[in-house]
């Protein structure tokens, strides 16, 4: 076989085999084929797409690129919940407990990744003690015995997966629905979770910038899921604003708590019911997802879930103190309001530009080399359909330093402020399985 | 600059800038953009093309990243002729000394090149003494002497072309009409002509394979020597049967020389006049085509192209014995026919079968180390629209080993035979200026 007769094929929208599939993404691997011919090829798939058939064949060739994580000695079905990222998500937190509540092993290997905030490890590590390294073993035993464990990745999980995306950031070939569907499948089956629960996030704060892309995607997940024997259910919901009110590491994890407590924002709370039960269906602990909601709901407000997210900070070493006083958390110097100029409501957050404000005041990474500040970040006081009056307070920073101008100055860019009455958005807006 | 930005650019079908281009060309040249960012961008180019402008920008970019050849010293108007390459395609070697019996100077570079023949300048080497390796000052001083020279190309003109084309080779890029276009006109502008005359070929034996594609590229060409200031005019010509007779390097040196006898091949003598016609009236030595068509054809028949032949051999050091007595120039062991196996009309002669054929039996290149045998090569004995009664010689391999069988075979299938009487082929479809 020759790479290049297989990128002539995917330019001329000739279906790739599976046996060419497997051998180029074994070659890429080990190094045998070129970064120059593999990236000629990716072009060529961001203008022709892929082929059911053919995104499945690479999605199983990335899976094979590296180690699949072993999960059957965790009794039950595990059931894995991924976000396309978004600003202020902070579901993670709030799921894991929820669903483990119910019976629902929840053996979650999650990420740092760059971005506007930390990613779930990282906030997971403002409480105090809380370790996120555990071998293999502890790993499935702690879920077997409290129903969760929340661990950094280990292994060497879809290596092809890896250097592919890291050729497509320089080569303007991440755009492509199929390499998307793909690069996310991948991790999550060589993760070896038996079903996924996919938030594909669309609108300003999002990786998808529309509905319609959005939609693309999970469709493409959901098949590529279902053809790799993993059942996939997918939501399509909407980032044109951050979700909750925080952004931030400490911020959100107190706010995670808050929500576990049954007081949390009303979009925050209503995602998570919604993912969880899909997830807790597709672990078959509940017929139906009404049924399913109700009982979350419940747990939600009876401290069942908040108890379950407490024996789990505790089985990891963390600060069970600062969970029941979120005080304790780390906490920014200061506190800045940031003003409304005019009256009116609030038509639409830009949810990019928050994130932009809290990357700012030091809640993310721009290189792995970075280090994170998890007091700072931005906490939303309007959010979308609320009336606003000059002199409101829009949103509060917390900052520990003197750089605060250019994030308050992105926050009121973030606003858009109409005349007219605005209707609350749209949080879900189509589940797709 | 970023290189992603540019690649991005052309994925969204966004024009680049002359400054932008400039830019890519010169810092992919000095190695500081990679090859996987250039092959992505190429990818891009084959999908979404390249406007006027760009292409335009691309042939200076190109011309700029190495020498330019100055043939000031050279009196009169310059021009070039280009072949986009045919089977059977020995014109230079006539149109040479024919344009130069008309005081027109023919300062000509060539190349080796990899097919299935070598190249003009393998085909010249078949003399013995032939040097092609003339320092610059020699080089001129003969055009002004003798109004013809022929060397190989010296100096590093448009490498950033060179690096391009090996790279697209190997990365599924090299169809592209802006990246063809901009690729032969890079060259021929370094080269130093005043004006040029392209044969672009299409059909079974040609790169371009239809008459749209053909059309296109020489449109291209055509549009970017008038913008780079060198008048241009392209010809469409047939390449769905070999040009003359004969294929192989001596074989076709042979022809040539009785085409400057006068009693050359139809096809072969009536392209070489047409394509001297339109050389003859860019370098104004004659008011017209028609004229130039008159005159040139009586030198053709009166021997006055053939002595200027006689010439630039003797001024390069080859033996004009052999020019006189064309028996004396390399010979093959055996002449071995390939007979008919039916009756009926040859329809068709696959060009890039019988080139496979002269390759087999060692008249060409593979690889830039192969040795080329002179001597071999095929001739045919029917052309298009001849009829061939079973047992007729179809062609002759002329061959100094043993492996005849394949090439004899790709010669059988190269034959298409038809019951019913065949109109002789268009040989010019159009002529662009």
């Amino acid at each position: 076989m020759r790479m290049v007769d297989l990128i002539a094929k995917k330019r001329d929208h000739v279906e790739l085999t599976n046996e060419e599939i497997e051998w180029m993404i074994q070659s890429y691997t080990n190094k045998t084929i070129p970064d120059y011919q593999m990236s000629a090829f990716l072009m060529a798939v961001v203008f022709n797409g892929m082929t059911p058939t053919e995104r499945l064949a690479l999605t199983q060739a990335m899976v094979r690129s590296g180690e699949v994580v072993d999960l059957s000695a965790i009794e039950g079905i595990k059931v894995d919940k991924h976000s396309t990222g978004g600003v202020g998500d902070k579901t993670s937190l709030i799921l894991g407990p929820l669903v483990a509540s119910m019976g629902v092993p929840v053996a979650k290997m999650s990420g740092r990744g760059l971005g506007h905030t930390g990613g779930t490890l990282d906030k997971l590590e403002s409480i105090s003690g809380m370790t996120i390294e555990l071998d293999m073993e502890r790993f499935m035993t702690q879920v077997n015995d409290i129903k969760l464990a929340i661990i950094g990745q280990t292994g060497n999980l879809a290596p092809a997966d890896k250097y592919l995306y890291a050729l497509r950031d320089v080569t303007a070939t991440v755009e492509s629905i199929p390499l998307i569907a793909s690069s996310i499948m991948s991790k999550k089956i060589a993760a070896g979770a038996d079903a996924i629960v996919l938030d594909v996030k669309f609108g300003a704060g999002a990786f998808m910038k529309t509905l319609e892309d959005a939609k693309q995607l999970a469709q493409a997940m959901v098949e590529i899921g279902r053809d790799a024997g993993r059942e996939t259910v997918a939501f399509l919901t909407d980032m044109n604003q951050p979700l909750g009110f925080a952004i931030g590491n400490a911020l959100e994890v107190k706010e995670a708590i808050e929500t576990l407590q049954g007081h949390g924002p009303k979009d925050l709370e209503e995602l998570v019911l919604q993912l969880a039960s899909q997830m807790v269906v597709l672990a078959k602990k509940a017929p139906s997802v009404e049924l399913a909601y109700t009982q979350l709901k419940e747990k939600l407000h009876n401290g069942e879930a908040l108890n379950k997210f407490k024996e789990f900070v505790r089985a990891q070493g963390g600060d069970v103190a600062q969970i029941e006083n979120p005080d304790q958390l780390p906490k920014a110097k200061s506190i800045i309001p940031v003003i409304a100029k005019k009256s009116g409501y609030v038509e639409r957050i830009d949810a990019l530009a928050i994130g932009l404000a809290a990357m700012k005041l030091g809640a993310g990474r721009a290189t792995k080399e970075d280090t994170i500040d998890m007091g700072v970040g931005v906490v939303l006081n309007k959010k979308v359909s609320e009336s606003v009056c000059e002199g409101d307070v829009l949103a509060y920073i917390h900052t520990n330093g003197s750089d605060n101008e250019e994030a308050m100055m992105y926050i009121q860019q973030a606003y858009d402020i109409s005349k007219d009455s605005v209707c609350p958005p749209t949080l879900i807006y189509e589940v797709i399985a």
